[in-house]
């Protein structure tokens, strides 16, 4: 092998009477009266290499052999092309290289797909044959650019004197949270590690060791059913420090991403960010992680539809709840009475019984329950804003309903109607939050974030006797109407911890028996301490521009946690198993 | 919280007259006089605090209250050390702070070592309380040269290009190599995953996908028995190139490593890296990784000894067999006839069956075999370069165990003849290595590498006919008597990958079942290709200067692959084991 002299993508105009020696992929292959051209592909572009038989009769030959996705070595002079050959698209369409000899390295069968139609393949197929899938210019940068941002943030951590250690991943399972994955030990009979969904203990027993400053970017586990940005495993860039307050973590944090947006897309973001309440998110958003890029607002009506005879909005408040609308600007005319039920069906997705909606003309307010609203029709478009050609949209029902099916219809129709800016990465703070959440079914407290979560200080006394209305030092960012990452302060005294063991359902033995060795590492000298955990997949889709994980991760499993191209999970031997000491229950239900 | 201002570890004399804040943990704390001084420690240092009554009566009372590992938040102003308060064994020994607040951050109960003397506890005891053991400044000191070196392997292999790729941890069995760690799928019932031993085939693919230079600083599992420098999971650089010839990659591990040694110890070491072949580390130095810090090498004997009268080497020719001695210099005064017995007793383990040997003294070769060499103890002597004072030690045996026996032998003197210059970091390249293990109960070949490696162009031919004589593209980096990492061409073309997996002892149908996808991969344009994966774990400890990776791991197994600390592997809920489609059978035998 003769060695690489430069990628295909970067021979130009400087290497022009240059010989070159190119090694990569057959892209494409024309045969032009007596010349054969070929398209030469490697991970950083391609350029057009001419084999004219007349030069080297025998390099003619073997190119003439060449077909699509052949692995090929070419040495030739870079030669200008002239006049019409020129080709403005393509990077190096100034040039073409002339060869003087080739080298088929190996061959290649028919793909089962173009490389340059991957994109319109079908899912399945993709992750069949991930790896030419990911031969597309396009999955590549998805990757790199993936690397820029892990780049970058080590840069950042590293320069701030923050210490990356590796954590294991043969855990222990611990029983909040997600359902775990766990690996059966040969060595202890019937005992099983568990993958950890986050180092959220270890790294806080760093902080107990001294390290003042951790991170890691780290891999993460879950056993859930999978969604459309959800895998088995994930990777957290994953931060800790100790003596921090949250709003210096926060700093860093903004730092980071500052430093990251920077790097990565060249964009100066403007510090510090925005932040609200989890509660006022709640109420303007109906959501907890709201995308700021368009207004559209919920607007509380309750105190406007008090004196209003429509029942649904009568045994709403009746029943404690509330009425709220979304107005969408100019859109009256783009929705029909079908879109209108079709949009009804979608809230019932969020527990809402329906969506009564209006329409506002010159005349005033149309629809079906415009009957209802004649004597208040200026009370409701005052409190609305609402204008001639815009579309209300009321939900009525208890808060977490309204707030669930209203912030759903807000970041739907924010979409339909084009109102966001795509080109924004409009970032977020989103602060106190709710330390606990009740579990109607389980009939207990569990944690909002995890049960390390400090209570905020003023309400700690209200830990015992009113759990619900104690707030949290948490706060994720958001960015986009996504959650990228959760941060807050960790509780550090035993007593705390003790107590939050208590209200989440804990006794005290099977509290000592699941977080025992944590509970004795907060008696010898743990400093307070707080950190944050950020999505890399996450950061990494919306940087790229995509809306699915599967875009920047190099090998994703499918929805059914299988990897199409290997088969993972795959059966295994009786041996294996008599190694573990374990059985699979065939006849097992369900 | 008062923000910090310093490290304590950093206040210097640059800081005289300021007033510094700092957090930390109580080191010591002596009274004297009506006086309180406490030695506050972080992670850079430590300093020492005076706390006078008469400046504030309230702040003392509080030092008062301190006891050993106390967090405390100390505020005061820095003041020069004066004539005999001035500490030369202590960075800080110049300053100290005169407190003016101090506020208790958390209390410690007596941990269950001292801090300072962590270095002379028991392992067990170390691992069970690991975060008091981190707070160590040795231990700290290891996981940050561990993240230095990762540090600077990053700015390598980042500027030149290579991309830095997450592959799946949850990955599929494969039965070749060593014991899988198995994942339960919990949606593919009786199916697992498997945690990789390493990512070859992944990165394999990566270069099938075109990406030309991948780097990965990844986790590894390997579920075998543990000895001192073994651990579950391993960390491993992994580089995977296409395109390159086995120097030109050997070249970039070179320059990767000579740019941690330059910015980790400060090291310029000499390139190129010597390179012998493996014939020859074993033939010279009984091993495949030799240390190569000293001589001692092995001299075969066979030849002059054929003569001699000595069953035991005349048995060991006439079977196909050799005789090698070692000559430990000027060691014959220091090994008695029972040192030697017991020297006798550790070759044994290398299944020697004795140990022959003779002392040189100024009259010739003396001990209980010189009776039969005196016709010959000048073509020993000559042979083997002896002089009065030396001790000659012989093996005669078929040759592995001649090499396994003499190789630990040298090893073992060495380091207790202080031949060894411990601050020498000695890199060298074992290379040619034979393609191929005959595993004599299995009755087949096995890979000495991995079933993907390249063998040599000149031994392809003789893959069918001859397994045993074929050499690999195969290279091993060795330092100070470790292997510190392995790399290979890679096989890239399907018949060559088929014809070794019939070697291996696979059908085609389970070379197809097991491998099926690499195979289709080559089928479709794959590059020459080939890498390396360096040990991280071992490299941190030898850059450390120690002798166990448990020391530049934060969470390390015990030998029983238990965390002494959280007790993983634990017991898990029958809910857990039933949503894996799991038994464990409790009445298996053995």
């Amino acid at each position: 092998m003769t060695k690489r002299t430069n990628y295909c993508g970067q021979v130009s105009k400087e290497n022009l009477g240059q010989e070159v020696t190119l090694k990569g992929w057959v892209k494409k292959r024309r045969d032009l009266g007596n010349l054969i051209f070929i398209d030469l592909r490697d991970r950083e572009g391609f350029v057009q290499i001419v084999f004219n038989p007349e030069t080297n009769k025998e390099a003619w030959e073997v190119a003439d052999s060449c077909r699509t996705e052949y692995v090929i070595e070419v040495t030739g002079t870079v030669s200008a092309r002239e006049g019409n050959a020129i080709n403005p698209n393509m990077a190096t369409g100034e040039i073409e290289v002339l060869a003087s000899n080739i080298i088929i390295l190996n061959s290649a069968k028919t793909t089962p797909f173009l490389i340059d139609e991957g994109e319109s393949v079908n899912d399945e197929l993709r992750l069949k044959y991930r790896y030419l899938d990911l031969r597309r210019p396009e999955m590549l940068s998805n990757l790199r650019l993936r690397h820029e941002i892990t780049k970058s943030v080590r840069g950042y951590l590293d320069g701030e004197e923050f210490i990356d250690v590796e954590t294991p991943y043969l855990n222990k399972s611990t029983p909040e949270g997600a359902r775990d994955y766990l690996v059966p030990s040969r060595i202890q009979e019937g005992h099983f590690y568990a993958l950890p969904q986050s180092p959220q203990i270890t790294k806080q027993l760093l902080m107990g060791a001294g390290f003042d400053r951790y991170y890691q970017i780290v891999r993460c586990f879950r056993d859930e059913d999978l969604r459309g940005d959800r895998q088995p495993e994930f990777t957290q860039i994953d931060i800790e420090t100790s003596f921090l307050s949250p709003e210096e973590i926060q700093d860093h944090t903004e730092q980071l991403i500052a430093k990251v947006m920077k790097d990565v897309k060249g964009i100066d973001v403007a510090l510090p960010f925005p932040r609200i309440s989890y509660d006022e998110s709640m109420a303007r958003f109906g959501n907890d992680k709201p995308d700021m890029r368009f207004g559209m607002e919920l607007i509380d009506l309750s105190e406007v539809v008090k004196p209003i005879e429509f029942k649904v909005f009568q045994m709403a408040l009746e029943a404690g709840g509330q009425v709220k609308a979304i107005v969408a600007k100019g859109a009256a005319e783009s929705y029909s009475r079908k879109d209108m039920d079709k949009l009804g069906e979608f809230v019932g997705q969020y527990g809402a019984k329906g969506l009564a909606w209006l329409k506002v003309d010159e005349e005033g307010l149309k629809g079906p329950i415009a009957k209802f609203m004649t004597e208040h029709e200026a009370a409701v478009l005052e409190a609305t804003n609402a204008e001639a050609g815009d579309l209300i949209m009321f939900a009525a029902d208890q808060a977490d309903v309204v707030a669930a099916s209203l912030g759903a219809l807000r970041n739907k129709l924010g979409k339909e109607l084009g109102l966001i800016d795509e080109s924004q990465f409009n970032f977020l703070w989103v602060v106190d939050w709710p330390l606990l959440e009740f579990d109607e079914e389980a009939g207990r407290f569990t944690s909002a974030h995890h049960p390390f979560t400090m209570p905020k200080a003023g309400d700690l006394e209200l830990l015992e006797t009113a759990p619900e209305k104690v707030y949290a030092e948490a706060y994720d960012i958001v960015l986009n109407g996504y959650e990228l990452g959760g941060g807050s302060s960790r509780i550090h005294q035993r007593d705390i911890q003790e107590k939050m063991f208590k209200v989440l359902g804990f006794t005290a033995e099977s509290a000592e028996e699941q977080f025992g060795f944590l509970l004795e590492a907060l008696d010898f000298g743990f400093p307070p301490h707080g950190g944050i955990a950020l999505g890399l997949d996450r950061f990494a889709m919306l940087l790229a521009g995509k809306d699915n994980i599967r875009e920047v991760i190099a090998f994703p499993k499918n929805s059914k946690a299988i990897d199409p191209m290997n088969q993972a999970p795959g059966k295994v031997s009786a041996e294996q198993l008599a190694d573990l000491h374990l059985i699979v229950n065939e006849n097992q239900e369900g």
